[in-house]
């Protein structure tokens, strides 16, 4: 046992309340290390150690440097005053792990300790969220409901996406798809920016508080949040805080008037004039169009709150997609969190960052983020093949272990978006490919976010030609596509374990590109086997469950049957941490998705 | 090289920005592991990972477990677009870190990620505090400076302390005793509560908008503060914000009008009426006495903000020393913070903390916390004798690993406060190990805070006996060790290395029990020797500077001198960390300090 590497802190990335009585508590050691680890706890103004509770902690994630492990204790109260301690056994040595670190016996000092639960520290993240599958809309794109809003220079729809050009969609034409979204099968809907802006993507805002005329106005905007709540669909806009566009109000106003401006506080300029040629302000992306708001300066932080809450109050959005979260200091997400909460207490708050971020993710920023280290891990995985399947097993794992177990159930879990090349178009046009990943992320823990078009096969590299024009004529092919998608949504809504279960890999080879993993909770569990390659694979997967010899299991896709095995002579993938006590042989087509039920 | 001990996250405890420019980068590892460190960087929008910058890290502390090590970055502008990674040498081979984990090359895919420094979140730390030396006084029992407003049943100055006793301490006894503190050589004090509370703790607090009246009135704290002020003494007062008295207004309301009390939602009440027997409301440890104050209510939250308000305000106090702040939510003390500093930029925020709390420390919420860490080591180290010296340079250095080295010079060092046995009980009265203990707190690193009477060698075991009256008719004995409590602070003030210098800890030895350590900036180290058992010892300790042959080393108290050695043939402890370029050889008293300056 590596005694260097068995890592828990007095911080909420290792112990965080779920609520007043209920306490999450981790660790984590090298991989394989543990055999065994007990928590124990005693009360410290109650009772004394040797009155200690113990209890098993469970392995949880696994990646390929370290085992995660969870325990939730229930305190029968108000948690507060509790030492703590591991007993961590490798199969050798047992030892006793604190804050003074490792010894052979138990000791009196330096135990860990947690205070007390307070409302304010828990996770609460919307349930709605995690019942969710999202689907993401780039709304100058999606279909053009209202020919008369269009701009003057609006090309043919479904010509070549550029930086510039303009194709007339709008919120009208989002209003008349309704019935293809409630077809589809998703129910809620994260939009791109749709205030006023120059741009057709418009991160570059004008005006926050104003819809853009050529996608329609307040009334369309609350015409359509109405209708999608009668059709229990939700929708979430993109606030993009950071920065603002060159032509807004404000900006403007310091490019004349300079040190007259009342805003010239409200950005970063090195001394004013504004120099736009040298650019001689702070500008996202060093971008001179997006000038970044200075959020040091309390008017600022103002202006922005009164945003989100402006919009919930007045079209009753369900919450915030945040623009670059990450580039805005931390302290001001708590503020915002508090503003917009206190205005709906169910607002989603979902942050855009593009590495692991548990620092927004502790129950005082975010409720989640948009999960490019899943994008990253599928694409290099299913499209691109530039990792096997143990990297890929690795990667998925990394973020469950850093990520709260209730945060896993609120991750945004993307395969493209419009910032990325389409998944389609990653994967050199091969479909098959596209709906092995797609399978991958609508049974993966999380919640799962369409980008527009993939569900219909849409191609395009990255911006401008992820941002194409909605294809609605289908082909046959698209058409087949789509279905596919109804199918793998209709079965994420119907097993609950698919919603609200642990994520579990069972399976990873060396001789194959296949993988497969559990979904469980306590009544249910559903097996999902992916064939990442142009062959047909035969494989036997371990099964978690005890079952008699004349059982089978059923792939709920195809129908086929397949004999439970009740020998149990076989070493498989992570049975040390997840044992089984059944398994069974399947075999599992070129590419191919097999989701098991036992009946 | 142990791969999984190899740690570093993209959070603030490893890294975070210093200002808009200078970025500090920090890993850990197994000890001994690492011989050279270097961190690659790069702008992502700017350059590409060929054009890195390399810089090499160094140690900063090593405890039984790791190495910490540290670089601050000079990015010459608003930092940001970072990506970054390690490359580690172990002496056998190098490998690169990055977010994907260990390689044997360097990796364009998965390197970590800095997306920018915002004002907002860099740790903001008032300077005076790190020029302190802090003076605890609790103050009934300080100095009865007006007879007058003492309680009706007060007891003899000097009477053995009770629970329950009152001796007629006051705000004016303090003010009578400024020459003291001056001539002793303190520069800031921190008060116990002196609100309206029953007690002579005053933690139970009645109105938290008025002096205690037998402490005096606003006005006596006015001119108290006005006077220090003029004598460059800060001071701070002690806020008991998680719970109130069992006698404040709010909670008497409660119990007397039950549902119809305005403040019923002010506390956590299972079920009203309130029940003072069977205790049906949430209180401090138990305590029926210190009802919790409900800080999920915003009328709580927007209360307390007011008190830290009012008394900079009001009485120009300089911060606020705050009770069991891990009882409250993180996020309150965010927006305590944000109202405090608004009022008084320079107001210094102090947590009581019993455990390392990494979580308070990121800027967002304290300044400091109380070191109780600090003092389990030092007490179990020279009062007790429980642990050896490389366990007790361990404790040292685990903190210092853990906290940044902007917060190690702000960290509020105590041997002893109103909630300890005074540091001189624990060692069984003898006086030359409470010397060596305030030598080691007031010449290391940090802010030494002096618990009001351990300067003059007072006795007590935990409260109520540690809260006795200050003897003010001092013995020879007791005068030798104030005398003794000068000198060093006057060493502490004249030497910057011993204010702005890092620590580094240069001998430990099975053989006996010294300890040695020095105190660094650039043109200035100071040694320090501490000979922690009742025998003289002969040692040899490593110079981290090269000297002449015909240099000596000078004892700044006896004016010792002692020949450099140039030899360089020796293994000292942590040289391979902190490289040595000459030596000295030194002997040391029983209980002995020796503070060495190469003149």
């Amino acid at each position: 046992m590596i005694y260097e590497a068995i890592i828990h802190e007095q911080i909420r990335d290792y112990i965080y309340p779920i609520n007043s009585y209920q306490l999450a508590i981790r660790i984590k050691a090298k991989k394989g290390d543990i055999k065994e680890c007990i928590l124990h706890y005693y009360n410290m103004q109650k009772t004394t150690i040797s009155n200690s509770s113990k209890v098993r902690m469970t392995c949880y994630a696994r990646d390929k440097r370290f085992d995660y492990y969870e325990v939730l204790i229930d305190t029968g109260e108000r948690t507060k005053y509790i030492k703590y301690f591991f007993e961590i056994n490798d199969g050798i040595n047992v030892v006793y792990f604190n804050y003074y670190g490792i010894s052979l016996t138990v000791q009196e000092e330096g135990n860990f300790q947690y205070l007390i639960s307070n409302e304010k520290d828990f996770l609460q993240i919307p349930h709605w969220v995690e019942e969710s599958i999202f689907y993401q809309i780039f709304p100058e794109r999606y279909y053009d409901g209202n020919k008369e809003n269009n701009p003057d220079d609006v090309v043919e729809w479904g010509s070549s996406p550029t930086r510039e050009n303009f194709m007339g969609g709008d919120l009208e034409g989002i209003h008349k798809k309704i019935d293809y979204l409630k077809t589809l099968g998703v129910n809620a809907i994260y939009l791109n920016p749709i205030f006023e802006a120059p741009s057709n993507h418009k991160y570059d805002t004008m005006d926050y508080f104003k819809i853009d005329k050529h996608f329609g106005d307040i009334d369309d905007l609350r015409k359509l949040v109405l209708v999608l709540h009668e059709n229990n669909i939700k929708l979430i806009l993109d606030g993009v805080f950071n920065h603002c566009g060159y032509y807004t109000r404000q900006f403007q106003d310091v490019i004349k008037n300079g040190e007259k401006s009342k805003y010239k506080d409200w950005f970063y300029i090195d001394q004013l004039p504004v120099d736009t040629d040298e650019i001689n302000y702070e500008c996202v992306g060093y971008y001179k169009w997006m000038p970044k708001l200075n959020f040091n300066n309390e008017e600022v932080r103002d202006y922005v709150k009164k945003i989100g809450r402006y919009w919930i109050e007045e079209a009753n959005i369900d919450g915030w997609r945040l623009d670059v979260a990450d580039e805005i200091d931390t302290t001001f997400w708590s503020e915002f969190r508090r503003e917009v909460r206190s205005v709906n207490p169910e607002c989603f708050i979902l942050g855009e960052t593009w590495i692991e971020n548990k620092s927004m993710l502790r129950g005082d920023q975010m409720d989640s983020v948009m999960n490019y280290l899943f994008f990253y891990a599928v694409t290099e995985y299913f499209a691109k093949n530039t990792i096997d399947t143990f990297e890929f097993d690795s990667r998925i794992n990394q973020f469950l272990g850093a990520y709260s177990n209730r945060v896993h159930h609120s991750l945004f879990n993307l395969i493209g978006s419009h910032d990325t090349t389409r998944f389609l178009t990653s994967c050199n046009k091969d479909m098959d490919k596209l709906k092995l990943a797609a399978a991958f992320q609508l049974l993966f823990i999380g919640v799962p976010c369409i980008y527009y078009g993939d569900e219909i096969g849409m191609e395009g590299s990255n911006d401008p030609g992820c941002r194409g024009a909605m294809n609605w004529s289908f082909t046959e092919r698209q058409q087949n596509l789509l279905e596919y998608y109804k199918r793998l949504i209709h079965i994420r809504k119907k097993y609950r374990a698919l919603v609200e279960g642990k994520f579990k890999s069972i399976y990873c080879s060396n001789e194959n590109l296949v993988y497969a993993f559990v979904r469980e909770i306590t009544r249910e569990r559903v097996y999902v086997i992916l064939n990442n390659e142009d062959k047909i694979n035969e494989i036997t997967i371990p099964l978690l469950e005890k079952y008699d010899e004349n059982r089978v299991i059923v792939d709920i896709i195809t129908d086929d049957e397949f004999q439970i095995s009740t020998l149990q002579n076989e070493k498989y993938y992570n049975c040390d941490i997840y044992p089984y006590e059944s398994s069974v042989k399947i075999n599992i087509e070129s590419y191919g998705v097999r989701i098991l039920i036992v009946n």
